[in-house]
């Protein structure tokens, strides 16, 4: 594999989006235009797409927490062999919004299916691929949540009903995986201003760039 | 778990369907109308519905063969948690037209994913969940298939596109796992008449009944 891989996690309204438009806009800049590709599930892949229309269906109350865990397995698998793959193998950048961490964090934990199994069906998905790199954008749920409300108020989906107890338990499990994997996971402060956090994600992802 | 779980297993053209509506049929005669379930995914169950859509799609060429591997478990598990479930805890005789096994003749050794891989994904789909009995009907495949195009010209979908070979490499992976399990794998010669292989399976199935 030439490329670099690197992924964004954190609970929602940690800012990784606003980062990444950041990030793209300092490649850009750099001239690189060509050699990254920016990207987050269903990421553009017909399949993907209408696998996840199924899990963000509001009217999908009945939806098991393991066929949840293993769509978003199928989701994930599809959009790495159409997208992820063929950039990787032509030596570009790229630049994941969640990966497999967030179904570890998320249904592992949150849902508490078990961290070790969802680990199991998305090795199975991902042919055990890990990240280059991984920006974790650490901070409290509350924070979080508020940032949400604020920001996207018509845009409200399934998952964004969840409770603050769900996002604690996503959150210690973030945790608990950067501790783990201290040489692939960043730790970053999101509390900070987005100006910073980019700063910070910049100077650490340059060390990889061409 | 009270009721009774029984599951039909062959490749294409093998006859089950018509088996399973002589038995019931002969259920019903013994007065025993509300005391089984006959099903197949995906049941009813309008997320496996959903799912089900997606794999068997003739415009989606481009899914990969984990992503329908994944995808098949999904839809099982949905089943499984809104139809099969319920009626076992109900005391009830659940008869299923594929289950598990179909995955890991057609997925894990026809699409040669690897049987144990996509056993891996489907104990997290069923929580382990083992059929009391499954009648396996063993036939050549280019009899299967020839049936199959006499009865259904207008019903063909993707999956009725493959070639030979691969339901030769299905055909061998059934009669191994029905080889590793013999209590509960029942080999039915599917060549003979429909009236003779219904009148076996029945016999065998009859000391489960009430």
């Amino acid at each position: 594999m030439a490329g670099i891989f690197v992924t964004f996690e954190g609970t929602d309204g940690s800012g990784k989006t606003s980062v990444i438009n950041d990030l793209t806009a300092r490649l850009d800049q750099m001239g690189l235009q060509d050699q990254y590709l920016v990207t987050r599930e269903p990421g553009g892949s017909r399949i993907s797409e209408a696998i996840r229309e199924i899990i963000l269906d509001q009217k999908n109350t009945e939806m098991d927490q393991k066929t949840e865990a293993l769509l978003y397995a199928a989701s994930r698998r599809q959009h790495l062999v159409e997208k992820i793959l063929p950039a990787l193998a032509a030596g570009k950048l790229v630049i994941c919004d969640r990966f497999v961490d967030s179904s570890l964090a998320y249904q592992g934990a949150g849902r508490a299916i078990g961290v070790k199994q969802v680990a199991a069906i998305n090795q199975f998905a991902t042919d055990g691929l890990t990240p280059d790199l991984t920006f974790y954008f650490d901070l409290a749920p509350e924070i979080g949540l508020n940032r949400i409300k604020k920001n996207r108020q018509d845009e409200v989906n399934r998952l964004d009903e969840e409770q603050l107890s769900f996002y604690q338990l996503v959150r210690t499990e973030y945790l608990a995986l950067a501790d783990q994997e201290p040489e692939r996971i960043k730790t970053i402060d999101a509390t900070r201003s987005e100006t910073e956090v980019a700063a910070t994600v910049f100077s650490q992802l340059k060390k990889y760039l061409p």
